[in-house]
């Protein structure tokens, strides 16, 4: 990697594709970019399809931490595949979760979420329908990929207290919970104006009060006041927490040599010399 | 790289920063990248810095085969950096030219030009004004690096009869040409909202008559009419001819076998195992 004096900018490439999954492919396809401000040269390309699961999942948890109810104990995991376990060992880690109910419309996944997440300290039930799954729990996870406006949780299936961390829905025209829930519940978001195009919220009218949760966090807004009270993350992914994982990603780059150099940009000795660096290029031997 | 159904899109990530050639770094950084519309999946990460020096003169030299005048054999190029033997080529390729005259304010870079071209057919004169290297010539090529408004062509060096191809002057704040010698020229441009921001015309009202090289190209309109005329190309590049250098340089891959496969995705054995293939790793010897 080239010096920097530390000012960094970036960028992530990102890409939503459900029907991937059938070809064996990822349905998120993603990887980033942290560039120098000062020189505008690339200092760092990495994949972001794990990043992504990782700092979704953080945020999820992070959110948890001031909505849930105090003492949550028992999350509903409704869409079992690639970024369930992220979700699950964020909450164990930041709210205390040990108890989680799986379902999927494939129960293969539910079974490798639960396959994966054995001995990490969890009690887990595989379930067979959404509504067994959201019995007696104190969040409910909804992190399926289908690219519709679907209704993973109906209204009956939420009572009150719970905090919904919703996942799923997160662009135009993909959204997991029905409308009268959204109607029901306090609405925490990372920043209303991509939140209302993207997330659940979509469903809403442009100004439904919403609390942003950086206000939560910094104490200028309440989070959750009342037991009774439903709460919920609608969660899309905001820039700043992938410039955070990106960031983080660099920092341990030294410590861990997890890395290797790209030899991606033109680099002549004299840099007003590109074309004679390709003249004595074309002279050597190809390496 | 993995199969494609033949529709690609792409981007340009690309940073003008003169300052750098100070530190010995490249005042245009730039990659590229091909992806697959239906998968979403990165196909091909290029650099650009010389991508860009290699269809910013092609395209240069096209728009010159409509513009220039009939038989035109001499140019003078001002600016004498990283791009300007690049254009000379294209231009000899698709035009004819064979006399250069070269100006820069650092005469070092007209010397560096002049080797680089040495032996490819160019009678090459290095001048020491801009004044001296437009004398006589049929095209002048402005491709200067300076991040300001500048006036490296004044009224009084430009002639009737003359092709003016102005590359330097690409955002907002970067010019090359007095207005003046705008307001007796005939303007053609790429994509007229991006070059009224970014071209020579921003200098101008929003509505000064511009033609599209396209249509030019076309023949829905025309090009240069009658030996008096100025003609303008006001450069600034556009996406097309990124997106196209970059096509032409995957299809040169197979080929030329230049190229390495990058491990940039997370790719477990089934996609929605994610965090199996995680720890599954874990588990294995670093390699």
């Amino acid at each position: 990697m080239p010096t920097s004096d530390g000012r960094l900018y970036g960028f992530k490439y990102v890409n939503g594709h459900p029907k991937n999954m059938r070809e064996g492919r990822q349905t998120v396809t993603a990887f980033g970019v942290l560039a120098d401000v000062g020189s505008g040269y690339p200092m760092l390309l990495s994949e972001m399809t794990i990043l992504t699961a990782l700092c979704t999942a953080a945020t999820s948890a992070l959110a948890a931490k001031y909505l849930a109810p105090k003492g949550s104990r028992a999350m509903a995991i409704i869409g079992n595949g690639a970024q369930s376990e992220f979700q699950a060992i964020a909450f164990k880690a930041l709210t205390g979760i040990d108890r989680l109910r799986l379902y999927d419309i494939d129960r293969s996944a539910s079974e490798k979420c639960a396959r994966n997440l054995f001995g990490k300290g969890f009690d887990i039930t595989i379930c067979t329908t959404g509504q067994d799954a959201v019995e007696g729990v104190d969040i409910i996870t909804t992190v399926t990929a289908d690219k519709q406006c679907a209704t993973i949780l109906t209204d009956n299936m939420v009572g009150s207290g719970v905090h919904i961390n919703a996942v799923g829905g997160d662009c135009p025209g993909k959204t997991e919970l029905h409308r009268d829930i959204l109607l029901r519940s306090d609405i925490f978001v990372e920043f209303p104006p991509q939140t209302r195009i993207e997330g659940e919220i979509q469903q809403l009218d442009a100004d439904h009060t919403v609390t942003e949760l950086w206000q939560v966090m910094t104490g200028q807004a309440q989070g959750r006041k009342t037991p009774e009270q439903i709460t919920l993350f609608d969660s899309v992914g905001f820039a700043t927490e992938d410039f955070s994982a990106l960031r983080y990603v660099r920092d341990q780059l030294k410590a861990t040599g997890l890395y290797e150099e790209l030899d991606l940009l033109a680099d002549p000795d004299e840099p007003r010399d590109l074309f004679g660096m390709l003249l004595r290029a074309a002279l050597q031997p190809a390496a």
